[in-house]
């Protein structure tokens, strides 16, 4: 094998695969990134058997041939070398000869015979998406995600699609995110659950842009994000997602209008006073016109007002911290909408275009203590 | 107590003094910033008693008094306000109450009855130097003092005076550093043992300005940095400093003349291919108008040429290839002078104004197998 390539194209290839090529493994094959110049293409793939990536770097292939080489030496050196056009050949042995300039590396790859290949899928029926929507919604929504096992569903996101809407959905058991976006075609319906860990790999390599989209297909497994010349493989988490629609109360006791920034930077600052494991809720006690904010904890107190509109009852409220400020991350709205209805049930940050909603279970406290 | 000082300039005292605060310590005590306001100045002080900081912040007293506060507590509180006045006021029970705009933080602090003050050191016969060239030569010198406490004279740095030079010298057993600086005046002769970690700080919080100075004042035991508002006190290190001067050989064998920047580039490439526990050298063969540079580790080789100008014999040596990294990361100019003995005799790189010398000493390396 024998290929030119910019040294550019080349580590922006090896930094996009490399996303899929596991932290801790048994197996050497997967440590590798597989370079096939089988074809006049020069097609790079890491695969973890959970999630592969694919994509296609512009080259010039001079020798057919294909070799797996080790993903961490061989990222480290393309990061180091100039900035110029970067040649590389093997032997029959899988030794790799990379230079560019004045750099020349010997290294030892392996065959790729063992390797792993991503599972075929028949690409029909694709899902369009902007790559700036597909982004933006993980973004806004994955954070409630769980962070344990325990329950697989929990892991993943539901992609639930239904004619040109599509409806994203990650909850944790003591929130909910959801976010709807109105896509450009109709589809059938269909209901994916996507992992995590590849969401979050997707969100950290697509550029991004408005213009440029991505296409989405899936088997009963797999599914499969294809945009420019990169192709992410997936498996999806099999079972039946919970049904959310019962949660999604639309009564409420107490609405309360309030200006976002403030109420980010007021419970932020909360959390100064609080350690993770304290588990000490950030306390509203919300009045007309008035929020109180309130904290109390073996560190210090904080007690902060924030003007508000209100309608309804008044009512007194804890929630985790970080729970609140995480929902407040995810929204751009200038000015939002709190919905509760007792300091029990759920609280609902929703807008009025029907683009989110975020739930979040208060948890109980000692009123006369805080 | 109370004071109204801005958040900047607090956040920026708390931020200097805070790197005299023990990461782990046994003693509540240490792990607090002292803020005395009995007379009309805010001075925040943090004392690990090895090495002491304080600043005085601008500000106005409204009410004089002494508290001390836990440094992680408070500096973080402080980094989260709005960018506008904060007012702190406490009460008889050290209770701190820290305003600004709407923010309102109870913290408990302490009298500061068991602070250790910084020790009384008389200012005499100070040594003037301008903050770029103390923290410049603290960059260029500090990274060849010795990571481990085996000897307790290759944790410091020596400052040594004689009349208007000033000498600083760091060494590890493997390799030594040397810079030489004109001071403006003379001064009696001294030799000064700096902690490392000392000047690791004073690195840190000296702003660097050629226009403004440094003073400094020693005693037996302590060393004393004053510039702007801040003093930082220093235990210095007893004993005797090694007698570097006999090892600073003139003869050499080979002179290699040869540009900084492609030796830089061409080590680093190389030590992508060993571990530090590998302790693989790298080779220089040095023969008339070219140095080839090679390495060989069990991930791979690597082999490059570099254009140079030699005088003397030719000559193949090895390096630990940080060592000459971090030396040629210390040196500005674009090209550099090499001196050798012999394979076995350190490699002095120096200029030919006599401002810098950096030693190395080379490892044995199997010819053969490279």
């Amino acid at each position: 094998m024998k290929f030119i390539c910019s040294k550019s194209n080349l580590y922006n290839g090896v930094k996009t695969v490399q996303r899929a090529v596991p932290t801790r493994t048994t197996m050497p094959i997967l440590e590798c990134i597989l370079i096939d110049a089988t074809t006049n293409e020069i097609k790079l793939t890491a695969n973890d058997t959970e999630l592969g990536i694919e994509t296609i770097i512009e080259g010039e292939v001079q020798e057919h041939g294909i070799i797996a080489l080790n993903s961490s030496i061989f990222s480290n050196i393309v990061s180091k070398l100039p900035d110029n056009m970067v040649t590389i050949e093997t032997d029959e042995n899988f030794k790799a000869h990379i230079s560019c300039e004045k750099a020349k590396f010997d290294i030892l790859g392996k065959s790729g015979d063992d390797f792993s290949y991503l599972p075929f899928i028949e690409k029909s029926q694709g899902i369009t998406i902007s790559q700036f929507s597909l982004r933006d919604v993980i973004e806004r929504t994955s954070f409630a995600i769980a962070n344990d096992d325990n329950n697989k569903l929990m892991t993943g996101e539901l992609f639930k699609i239904n004619e040109n809407n599509l409806e994203v959905v990650a909850l944790d058991g003591h929130r909910i995110a959801v976010r709807y976006i109105e896509l450009k075609e109709s589809y059938s319906p269909r209901e994916l659950i996507v992992p995590g860990k590849t969401l979050k790999e997707i969100k950290n390599i697509i550029p991004g842009n408005v213009d440029d989209n991505v296409f989405i297909y899936n088997t009963s497994n797999h599914i499969v994000f294809e945009f420019d010349k990169t192709t992410v493989v997936s498996r999806l988490i099999e079972g039946d997602y919970f049904k959310i629609d019962s949660m999604l109360s639309t009564d409420y006791e107490t609405k309360v209008q309030i200006n976002k920034k403030e109420l980010y930077e007021s419970i932020d600052r909360a959390t100064l006073l609080v350690k993770e494991s304290d588990k000490k809720p950030i306390i509203m006690n919300i009045t007309d016109s008035n929020m109180e904010v309130k904290i109390n904890s073996y560190i210090g107190s904080m007690d902060e007002n924030i003007d508000i509109e209100k309608d309804g009852r008044d009512i007194m409220i804890g929630f985790n911290p970080k729970f609140f400020t995480d929902a407040l991350k995810a929204i751009d709205e200038e000015n939002i909408n709190l919905y509760m209805i007792n300091p029990k049930a759920p609280c609902f940050i929703k807008d009025d275009n029907g683009t989110f909603i975020y739930l979040i279970l208060p948890v109980n406290f000692n009123a006369i203590a805080n």
